[in-house]
């Protein structure tokens, strides 16, 4: 179910350094070098199969770009913000 | 050393669906789902690591976009070919 806006509100403000822009939200991770890159990548992807919840991701050398919404929702629901959580846990691990 | 665009030109037309855009070439690749994506991206970022030449990689769901030029020569290389016929070959396999 799509978030409202003191819920979207809520949420951010749990987490650090991400963007919302329009009916997605969006972060750029550094990491220390392209493998490094390449290995946060994989985390986040297997935990989006597993929770069946996929991100846009972009990778440029040691830069990872995530964007996250719920397209059946047209907006943002809890998998968003969930899943941002999970990868701020991967990125700090 | 940066192609001449006679080079480009010649690299280009043994390439299928790939696009020149300004100091890069790009292609769309479009898989059957996220993990057949992520398996592609994988095989890319072993070969990227292996000859230390690192496209811009964009995974959308089912969706890969590859984007690559030769940053310290700003411009197009033989790198950028020989890894675009790489990947080729691994959307093929």
């Amino acid at each position: 179910m799509k978030l409202k806006k003191q819920e979207i509100d809520a949420r951010m403000s749990k987490l650090s350094g991400w963007q919302l822009a329009g009916d997605s939200i969006k972060k750029d991770f550094k990491l220390g070098d392209f493998p490094a890159a390449m290995g946060f990548v994989v985390k986040i992807a297997l935990e989006a199969e597993r929770v069946q919840h996929h991100p846009d991701i972009t990778i440029e050398y040691n830069r990872v770009r995530i964007v996250l919404t719920t397209h059946s929702e047209e907006g943002l629901t809890t998998k968003d913000f969930d899943l941002a959580e999970k990868i701020e846990k991967f990125f700090g691990a």
